[in-house]
């Protein structure tokens, strides 16, 4: 008897599944916030959802509740108020161990029909957390809707599928049967149980809360864990909504709803304390070099797929299509003010200029002519408001002034501005900065600069680029290159290098496709072969070792 | 264009990609060691092959040649004086990382191709190997031929297996076609490589020089890995021997032979160079806790494939044949002087007794009993020296004659003998000693007592028993457990235990197959999920991360 949630959402599975395995563009969740996909009243309606929950306490009906905890501070400069209840780790950890066996024995086809349930619900509410998304993280709204809503999702059920497709590879029973010459067989039967780690802890991060949470969370879950969700202390209402959602189902379902908790805290030492319990098997997260080498250094016992700093880059050699170039780059580096993991931060030039249809462009004038369609593709108030968003956290603002004060180094090519937003006169607006220096300034350029700060870097020619690139890679991490040329010689070298360097390469990007852009099914997001992240969204090894398989044999 | 090597083994890879998913026995390699099978003349030129690399310097072209190692000691008590070329690490690694490109450009399939055809000159040479492995590591002539010749190479075609699989989900390439509403789509076309994560770094042990060394070596060679074997100083020659066979098929298949190498040294300090060498992205190690911990601690940006020590049990409640367990347990206690890493060390037995359709049998009888089938088993010595082989290392004699003398705690059930060998005077037999003590004298039995040596543990009753092994697999790691009962009840409730703590059981094992044993294809060795072993041979798990995937794409 199949679980009746795998037999509604199978069709969809089915598809994630040949997506996975095909890699063209699929998606099962609509990314246009259209009110013929979504309903008439959606958008409406998701506003109220969100507005309704401003200013009081969060509902959430967990384990070891002690007091609440009220820390978010919307980049638009409006008040949110939500309270969410704190709950004991330990309470949330013996929960989430007590959930685990009734979540075993539905197998890997209910847990994968149950984990389709609730993406379905998200789905379903995806103006209301798109609108939590924008408010905490200072997206724009197209770009919460999207990256918050659908694209998140579809990188939930990527992480369903490919969790499905690994335990469906385990049979539940075999008759093993060894022929004896004359003597009869020795004849076994065997019994292969697919069983989850442990108390899975997900670490989420102050800009994607849901894009760089849903991986590890459905992929934890639909192996067999339990999870506990533990989100950044200014993006925590999307989060909150998603494990409500995520409970109503398994209560629904006649779960533990405790599969999925939330833990919030704004004290890393609490976060530490939790990440380091006997308990929790394995750690996802999303953030900062400093908390994720503690990480590696303290949790060694544990599974950690951690994401963490880099310093994205592309070599610019020449382009049949200049200004295709310049668009393309501008809107990367504009889009969400550059607070993308994969924005980004340093592109290398020839000392010589760049070559195009029309002669070579020299290196000041690349610089200049990007700087100049930066501040042309933002001249409109409102496209600027509606692709920037606003700048998250106070860290970030302030690099962006000692950018702008030349604190980096390095020479302003595009000096940041302040852009009143119409709806939100306190949202903090900021257009990027655009520096430019020499390569041997790797003590400006080489670190990341998190935000709208990019650096046009001189280097002798295009093999000290590629060189260059790869060593960035290498030491520093990336999780986008990118590639600008008319040489198949380049392309080649370029790929060679990308090879070595283990990051995922864009090449000669001019149109509607953004080398800042992963799309789910079909790019890897991430190699997990460099220092920006351990792991990649979403393949085998995202999945395989969150569970285990135990056997038990007899003779029959 | 099919490689021509994975166009010769294509059938067996496609029965071992069978196998694996339906895990019921099958195997490539004839586990007998028969002139029908293995030719007429087999087993003379085998030998004649060992015999004349005794007494002079091992054939083997490698890169970095210093001086020479030689540090052979075969427990039968017999003189090797093979002397091994000793080669720089920093050359070996430079040589794997220059042979990485070639391997990564036959793909998938060519690796495959040619790991198996290894795998089939291996098997060739079965009986030259399984020499090798008897004189270096103690263990009986079958044993050796079979864990050390067929065994091994299933296990390692095994992971050739799984690796293939895993690379195969990966397609080449995609057209990525995202529609547009009434604008024309967005295409892309995309490539995905998949990419060895850098030199892999194989720690053998001194007792299964070949089935332990296998997997990891496969592994890491069918996802595009260079590998450095660094065998037990006890125990080279059946590596390097597999060492030089696959530099050979490398050589005919127009590769670089570096892809393989040999280190050997007997200095701890200098394999922990070796592995904690930028370079190395991957380790696969087999032996004692201190190494173990020390690569866990010192290698954390490195993938490691660990196999350490443990506690392996076995309750008894009862059972329907009380002679049958007897014997099985006799000989799985008995072969190769329990210097198996799956050999059982502590037999809990409650305090009143077990069932049997004859009634109760007292713990003490129980205990008498089980001394007296070793006993029985081992009475004519021909029986003896097959199954005992001899004791692997120093440290394990000491431990039997310290268990002997007491050492351990615990009253002597049964003492070890001393057995002379009719055609090794020098060797060192000796039959296991069996101990009986109470449950509470946890630091007696609740330590691994490598090699020969047993308990027999008095608890309050079977529930206590199934408590108590859970804790211990849980807090000491065990690959192995066991279950005699006539009550499903009690079988329920051991299964469940093993499901918390991630163990592989076998139940009531009263005929031809023991607890010890574990079969390539059907059985999980480890699970990877308990201190004995973080990683299991072979699953998805064990494969999925030793490659990455590094993909391009660009507008069509």
């Amino acid at each position: 008897m199949s679980h009746p949630l795998f037999e509604k959402h199978r069709t969809t599975l089915d598809s994630a599944l040949n997506a996975i395995r095909t890699r063209g563009y699929w998606s099962a969740y609509p990314e246009m916030p259209s009110p013929k996909i979504y309903g008439e009243t959606a958008q409406a309606d998701g506003k109220a959802a969100y507005d309704a929950q401003l200013g009081r306490e969060f509902a959430l009906d967990q384990p070891g509740r002690g007091g609440a905890v009220k820390t978010e501070c919307s980049p638009y400069g409006i008040a949110l108020d939500v309270s969410y209840p704190k709950c004991e780790a330990q309470a949330l950890i013996a929960a989430g161990i007590a959930a685990m066996p009734g979540w075993q024995a539905i197998g890997a086809e209910g847990r994968a029909g149950v984990c389709l349930e609730i993406l379905d619900r998200l789905n379903k509410r995806s103006f209301e957390i798109a609108t939590a998304v924008m408010m905490t993280t200072g997206q724009g709204w197209m770009m919460a809707f999207q990256a918050g809503g659908p694209h998140a999702q579809d990188r939930g059920l990527e992480a369903v599928a490919h969790a499905f497709k690994e335990q469906a590879e385990v049979p539940a029973e075999a008759i093993w049967e060894k022929p004896q010459g004359k003597n009869p067989p020795l004849v076994m039967k065997k019994h292969f149980e697919v069983v989850g780690r442990g108390v899975a802890l997900v670490i989420g991060c102050g800009t994607f809360p849901t894009w760089n949470t849903y991986p590890g969370l459905f992929a934890a879950l639909a192996t067999g864990n339990a999870v506990i969700v533990k989100p950044h202390p200014n993006a925590i209402l999307p989060a909150a909504i998603s494990v409500r959602i995520a409970r109503e189902v398994f209560a629904a379902a006649g779960l533990d709803p405790n599969l999925v908790t939330l833990f919030v805290t704004d004290a890393p030492a609490e976060t530490q304390a939790l990440a380091q319990h006997p308990a929790v098997a394995s750690i996802d997260f999303t953030g900062g070099n400093v908390f994720g080498e503690w990480l590696y250094a303290h949790c060694r016992d544990k599974q950690i797929y951690a994401e963490l700093a880099g310093v994205n880059n592309i070599v610019i050699d020449g382009t049949d299509s200049y200004k295709g170039m310049l668009k393309n780059l501008a809107f990367t580096l504009a889009l969400y003010s550059g607070q993308m993991c994969t924005t980004t931060q340093a592109i290398f030039v020839p000392a010589a200029g760049i070559d195009t249809p029309e002669g070579k462009v020299p290196f000041d004038q690349v610089a200049a002519d990007l700087g100049a369609a930066i501040d042309k593709f933002l001249a409109d108030p409102a496209v600027a408001t509606a692709v920037l968003g606003a700048i998250q956290s106070p860290d970030t603002l302030a690099r962006i002034e000692q950018a702008s004060r030349g604190g980096f180094g390095g020479e302003v090519v595009l000096a940041s501005k302040k852009i009143e937003h119409p709806e939100f006169p306190q949202a903090e607006v900021r257009t990027p900065v655009l520096l430019k220096c020499d390569a041997v300034s790797e003590s400006s350029w080489m670190e990341e600069r998190f935000g709208p700060i990019a650096f046009v870097v001189k280097v002798a020619d295009t093999n000290a680029a590629i060189a260059l690139s790869e060593r960035v890679v290498c030491e520093r991490g990336a999780l986008t290159v990118g590639l600008y040329t008319m040489q198949q010689s380049v392309i080649d070298a370029m790929t060679a290098a990308t090879w070595r360097s283990k990051v995922a390469l864009s090449i000669n990007l001019t149109g509607g496709v953004f080398v800042n852009q992963s799309a789910a099914y079909s790019d890897y997001h991430g190699t997990g072969g460099n220092p920006a992240a351990n792991a990649s969204y979403a393949d085998s090894a995202f999945v395989a070792n969150r569970f285990r398989v135990v056997q038990r044999r007899y003779h029959v």
